[in-house]
């Protein structure tokens, strides 16, 4: 197996394979550019090109000589490119380098990395180029999982996010917090150097800058919860439109997916039995399944074998339950209601309103598919069920910085779980050098996240869920 | 309707969009450069950069005021890019203008191009980039042609046919016509300047240069005789395997697949009712279809209800009609080979030959579907069926140059048809002055093809077939 880690010259298609005007082919490396030159037409231009420069030429098989009848050619040509020249330690990896732009269409990008592999470089592993970046100083680990992040965020919320990180701002934070721990430590090791009653100020907290630590755990805390809503950002919410026949379900997904922002579904092509959509409420990427797209149409709820509708709804994180007012709340739904068939919260919708009005006391939402009457009440009461941040959804000036890998989650855990467990010791006045390990571990735990502190595997795992050419 | 030919600022996504490292916008035109410095972090940097540099910064969308609390950012950070600088008239079209590679991605992608068109930019037309190259001299006709080609080549064959008519080889070939057609016109006028009684050479043709006029024609010919080639090159052949049940069909469709180089299909996720793949035999992409994958599996072909296999059949450039060796030339066999139900020519397969060897006198090609033996054979009598043309199949050593697109096909006939005019009027001693509008209108009709001659209306059919961001 490859290993990341050396700086072998490295070539990848950096856009997505497809029929398409341009396509991007990334290399860089340890004599990328004498390598890249040897299949140029322009060699020298390329040798001699100072850096953050392009290049226009040819890309050529040198393999093969053509025209052997009129005058001969130096190889055959296979593409006319674009070649952005880098050079150490001004590009995205810190190496020397090239994007080599090139005609779009999977037989050019396939011949001209046949050609590039001939003339040394081997194919980059996934994220190899960000892990190259990170290991030449030019990403920390947050801004390097940003990068990913940015490139699958479904909508603009999860983008802004991700570029937030990708601009430093967990990183800041980090620091900040690191800042604090450093100045207990500070404090802690400074007694230490001391006998006990060397010191002046005998009504000195027994944990020296104790309100820094609480400071910093407070902070941490914060950053634990951001996880659950970042996820939220990137990964979206299924919602499941449920409810009898007839009860408005299609009119109601159709409304919702002409009135909020579709978003392309990722998967095109992929056939599914129900009916589904993805909209961006508030920037939150929503799933929408209208499970009348459901094969048997009748009693689907009630029935028995209907184990797909029970499936996804074992899988909702939000159900819009639908009843027809005009017809009011039968035995069915009021069972639905009352014992929802999965752990996601039910929201209780009676349609038709415009011909049928909802009584006041009821704890239903009343809306009108047909008209759009009700439809943001719906939407605001939904975004409330599945984010339960009300706050950030309702124009905070400025969004706190969040964390946004399991990874990252993990290590702010390990780092809450020492702080909070030195302080515990703390209250029970235990010795000062029991407290300072643990206080260390937890700024080390916080440098794991940046990548000032990490393990060989650590990186291997991590760089290893990038796509190619990143 | 906007229409072509103005000097706009436009901008596209010229890479497939989807889940990648990177994507890269295209812009040009009038101001562009002005217009990007405005939503870019270091507006100076884009302004004063050189043609052919790289600019590294931040896109930003100057409509947002962001961190009210802290020091105020001017605008909301949307991505980290790298932008390629063009100044006229060294750029793909001809203009100013700028490629940016920024982070792949929908959501990405989706607020750099608001951005841009906040700015000033409008969305560019399908073929827009490129028509401005063409109209700014950058590109002719054919080489505009190319590029489509290049992009939707599905083998390397097809790249490498797109590849050399970029390369200009039509472009050239036209030219050596049009001046063997300007050297006959040329004498023409030259004996029309003069009276009958005055030439000296009294042996003299009465079409003078009339050899150069007949090379003009021959050659015409033959370019007009390969488009059938070349679209075989882009668009690939409908090779369809049928047969009785049990012949081996899926067998022979698994071997091929395997044995040839298999090509991703262009349309994934597709359902048929029939199973499919792409190969590559000797370049010409060809979609391979097995009937055995048609729902109900007996009595296929005799049955008069199964409409598939038979629309299959009408629309197949090849059809491998295979017999079960070990059961010998049942009825129906025989009655398909004799009257086969499409315009495609059959080759009967006699498969199982390591079970039951094949008598010598039968016209039929022997293999063993599942030794492999005999499937070379196989695959040259496809290809001299389907292409017609041996001779370019076995090694020539240079490809003539061939007309790629109806529209060249078109001007190409009809230059041939006002030569072959001219000359016919010259058997019978016609005025020359009634010929030398004839040949004029042949040079005219190859300059079409490469757009040195050609009117408002052809140029947008043509480049509205292009993709957008090309």
């Amino acid at each position: 197996m490859m290993s990341y880690g050396d700086e072998a010259p490295i070539a990848a298609l950096a856009t997505v394979p497809g029929v398409s005007a341009l396509a991007l082919i990334r290399t860089s490396g340890k004599n990328a550019l004498d390598l890249l030159s040897r299949v140029f037409s322009r060699p020298q231009a390329i040798r001699e090109a100072p850096g953050n420069t392009l290049v226009h030429g040819w890309i050529i098989n040198p393999a093969i000589e053509k025209g052997e009848k009129e005058k001969k050619e130096k190889g055959e040509k296979i593409d006319d490119v674009l070649v952005s020249v880098y050079r150490a330690p001004r590009s995205y990896t810190g190496e020397d380098g090239a994007d080599i732009s090139c005609h779009g269409g999977t037989a050019t990008v396939k011949a001209l990395l046949r050609v590039l592999h001939g003339a040394g470089f081997r194919g980059a592993l996934p994220g190899e180029f960000t892990f190259r970046a990170f290991i030449n100083g030019k990403l920390d680990l947050t801004q390097a999982e940003a990068v990913m992040e940015l490139v699958s965020a479904k909508t603009d919320g999860a983008r802004g996010r991700a570029v937030s990180r990708l601009a430093g701002s967990l990183e800041k934070e980090l620091g900040e917090i690191k800042r604090l721990l450093a100045r207990v430590l500070a404090g802690v090791e400074l007694r230490l150097d001391y006998a006990e009653d060397e010191l002046e100020d005998e009504d000195a907290e027994h944990l020296p800058e104790r309100s820094k630590a609480e400071e910093a755990l407070g902070r941490l805390n914060v950053l634990a919860r951001s996880y659950r809503r970042e996820r939220l950002y990137q990964e979206g919410a299924l919602v499941v439109i449920a409810g009898k026949p007839n009860a408005g379900k299609s009119s109601l997904f159709n409304r919702l997916l002409n009135e909020e922002r579709a978003i392309v579904a990722e998967t095109p092509g992929t056939t599914r039995d129900w009916i589904e959509g993805w909209i961006s409420l508030e920037g939150v990427p929503i799933r929408l399944a209208d499970t009348a797209g459901l094969r048997d149409s009748r009693d689907r709820i009630e029935e028995n074998g209907v184990s797909r509708t029970r499936e996804l709804l074992s899988r909702a994180d939000g159900v819009l339950y639908l009843i027809d007012g005009t017809r009011g709340i039968a035995p069915e739904d009021a069972a639905f209601l009352a014992e929802p068939p999965g752990p996601a919260g039910v929201i209780g919708v009676w349609n038709k309103i415009d011909a049928a009005p909802l009584l006041p006391r009821r704890s239903l939402v009343g809306i009108s598919a047909k008209t759009g009457q009700g439809i943001e009440e719906l939407t605001r009461a939904l975004m409330t069920q599945i984010t339960s941040f009300p706050s950030i959804l309702h124009g905070q000036e400025q969004e706190p910085p969040g964390i946004a890998t399991e990874r990252q989650k993990a290590c702010i855990d390990a780092a809450a779980a020492h702080i909070a467990e030195g302080l515990a010791l703390a209250d029970t006045y235990a010795p000062l050098d029991l407290m300072a390990p643990l206080f260390r571990e937890g700024i080390n735990a916080l440098g794991e996240i940046t990548g000032q502190v990490s393990t060989a595997e650590i990186l291997e795992v991590m760089f290893g869920a990038f796509c190619v050419g990143k």
